[in-house]
């Protein structure tokens, strides 16, 4: 007990198994969006926080005759155990799902996991010492972050533009980086509609920065879970498509389909794609053979890419109403305009910070994820996200003027105190004691 | 290039990334068990191999109002993400089947997971460090000490007998442990109709073991898959039923319901439950509330424990069955006697080498896993582990004659080579060219 008493406890000073841990779980922490999901339950609050597909789109027949199928025809299969890499009729149809995004391969290279998270974390479990380097766009999706952190490798973030990831910068932090004896493990990146910062890689940087990856000996992980979810115009092809030996390749049908189901995918060279097996085997000995059945009979029986543009169009319509919210409401504050996927990144006047202001937001009803928690760093204040997958457009519109009520309240607020240096204490003291639901 | 070909290279040659593989990659090999399931799969053999669950048994009704049930009016949340934690509602259901084992708790402390093959590498993620040691039976379950290496972690195997793990042993080894200066981080265990042993540990040992584990400070991680498996009589009160801040406990079911659903638990000391909630989230995001629902719903409506007692009818029959055609077929070999469970412990006469035997076990079309799977070390060349779970009661007697026949002509060829002095040549040169679809 002397021991536990004197370590460095956070939060939890009765652990007696404090000292056994490894290395590798402090740096497990809660996110920040994870303690807002309790938030978001609660239904007088307008959430723009989570990335919650709305699967109230999916009509209540689609997948009941897939389902009735698998069981009656495939039942013991389904039931069983299978193999570490998937079902191969799976592994078929999801090279027509990925030919979409212009990625021509093998079934071969293709590991089912469950959901694409879990490829996240097996790649990185297969690739990640303590010390290695992550290169990942600055803000970047926050449960890879989580990811890293758990397997004691630093994110380097890299900024992003309206065309995404900027090559030049890139460019930079690299020699900086091996300059300064950094193992540079991978790039990590979401090039489609990107969380949180809803922007597109365009193609021609898609082209020089796999040109700088190759030349410098970088992977790249492309994490692409929205690519298909364009409102208008396809985004440009995806980065696999261009380079097989230096990509590893994520998708997913938790936003084509339906998240509950957790199946999703990596593609992977060769090599890395046995690796990525064996580690699934030891992780779950094989995907849920259920889900993925009922998955492959979906894909075979179904509609799915009328489905898609039923969800796109959803999207699509939220997104506008967002938008035009903003525009209405808050022209003051400065955002990015996705042409796809579930998110925008605001900017926040100079003196707001977001996740100080949190808080009050919550107290007038609106939530929305403070830009910190996509920051590896210090960096994040001034921006947040704002969801508009899972509310209705209505409920955007009231969230957006819930919103506009809490930074102009906040902007009267800082103009009272201006100059008074009450300010800055009044605001540390606010982000220390959030509401206890917050933390 | 260059760094890459001077590699010590295992079976792949091509692979551009191999330098970049993190430390712990090393230790993430294919087991001997993975290429069974290649053999095992291939219609004419008889395989006592693999340990499949025999899910035919479920009547194709059972599940299908569940499932539809869950879709008709709770469709939405099964599609959704949940919780890191799993659905409550389940898992105030899993205490009630763990209830059936002694043991008393809070669904609060209760993780879900998928399977509880995951909830052994969240757990592993979050306890190893590089050069920890498990301690574990020796022979252990295959799949776990592949985690446990996984994680750069060394196996420490203490002998069990026909009662289980053996105290004193356990004793000696923490005591050369300690003397060593190694750091013990857990036992990993299996109580109940061991995998591969098929013993079970008695009471007193139960409660003789937990009392070592407590004086020496370590964590016991008490794996029961099979426990509401039991021919006859129930096994003794769970390790959990005893000690709660010393044990953490694993189910699962995959072998009370299915395992194709992938649903398995942790129960855990409030603080160990909290970082594996975190390691949850980071792995999966959420276990699939699809499948976790439907495992809820048929809790709910269908007499699960009836089909329990099916299950135990049918694992009784076969056991019975291969243990009475051992006694026919092979009473040259000793073997357990289990009273539940999948497993029977085979240990092969002197010379005979079971690993050196399986090419021409498959070539007389009957595969079992050699005992050589279950140690980390280099023991268990004399035992073999045959499954009876899968294969019906013929085939399973027809899997043991094929197999006397190998044994009989093993001892026929020693017989014939022995003190000629090309007998050791001979298995050496068997056991490093296995037949390819053995690899």
């Amino acid at each position: 007990m002397d021991v536990i008493e004197s370590s460095p406890v956070q939060g939890n000073n009765l652990d007696p198994w404090y000292d056994s841990y490894a290395g590798r779980t402090a740096g497990l922490a809660a996110s920040e969006v994870r303690a807002l999901f309790a938030v978001a339950s609660r239904p007088e609050v307008v959430s723009l926080a989570g990335g919650m597909p709305f699967v109230s789109a999916i009509p209540e027949d689609l997948l009941a005759g897939s389902i009735q199928k698998v069981m009656a025809e495939r039942g013991p299969v389904a039931l069983q155990y299978g193999s570490g890499q998937g079902v191969p009729a799976l592994r078929e149809q999801i090279l027509e799902v990925m030919a979409l995004e212009g990625i021509r391969g093998s079934a071969d290279d293709v590991v089912v996991t469950t959901g694409s998270q879990h490829a996240l974390e097996l790649f990185s479990k297969l690739f990640l010492d303590p010390g290695d380097v992550v290169i990942a766009e600055g803000p970047s999706y926050v449960t890879a972050m989580v990811i890293f952190n758990s397997y004691q490798a630093d994110v380097d973030h890299v900024p992003l533009d309206e065309h995404g990831l900027i090559p030049g910068a890139l460019r930079e932090h690299i020699a900086r980086l091996k300059a300064a004896g950094r193992r540079i493990k991978f790039l990590y990146t979401v090039p489609n509609f990107h969380n949180p910062a809803g922007v597109t890689l365009t193609w021609e940087r898609r082209l020089e920065i796999l040109e700088i990856c190759k030349s410098e000996g970088i992977l790249v992980l492309e994490d692409n879970p929205y690519g298909l979810l364009y409102f208008n115009e396809r985004p440009p092809a995806a980065m696999r498509s261009i380079e097989e030996e230096g990509v590893v390749y994520l998708g997913t049908f938790s936003k084509t389909l339906a998240p509950g189901l957790r199946v999703g995918w990596a593609l992977a060279p060769h090599a890395i794609r046995e690796k990525l097996i064996l580690a699934n085997e030891a992780a779950v000995l094989s995907p849920s053979s259920f889900t993925q059945l009922i998955v492959s009979e979906y894909l075979n029986q179904a509609d799915w890419r009328a489905q898609i543009d039923t969800f796109r169009g959803i999207y699509r319509e939220r997104k506008e109403a967002m938008v035009a919210a903003l525009q209405e409401h808050l022209p003051e504050l400065s955002w990015t305009n996705p042409t796809g996927g579930f998110y925008v990144w605001v900017t926040l006047p100079e003196p707001l910070d977001s996740k100080a202001m949190l808080p009050r937001a919550v107290k007038e009803l609106v939530a929305y994820t403070p830009g910190t928690a996509f920051y590896a760093d210090e960096n994040g204040r001034q921006n947040m996200r704002l969801s508009f997958c899972y509310p209705t457009p209505e409920q955007i519109k009231l969230g957006i003027r819930r919103l506009a009520n809490v930074v102009t309240g906040e902007l009267d607020l800082l103009d009272t105190f201006a100059g008074t240096g009450e300010l800055s204490q009044l605001r540390l003291a606010r982000g220390a004691f959030p509401p206890s639901d917050l933390r």
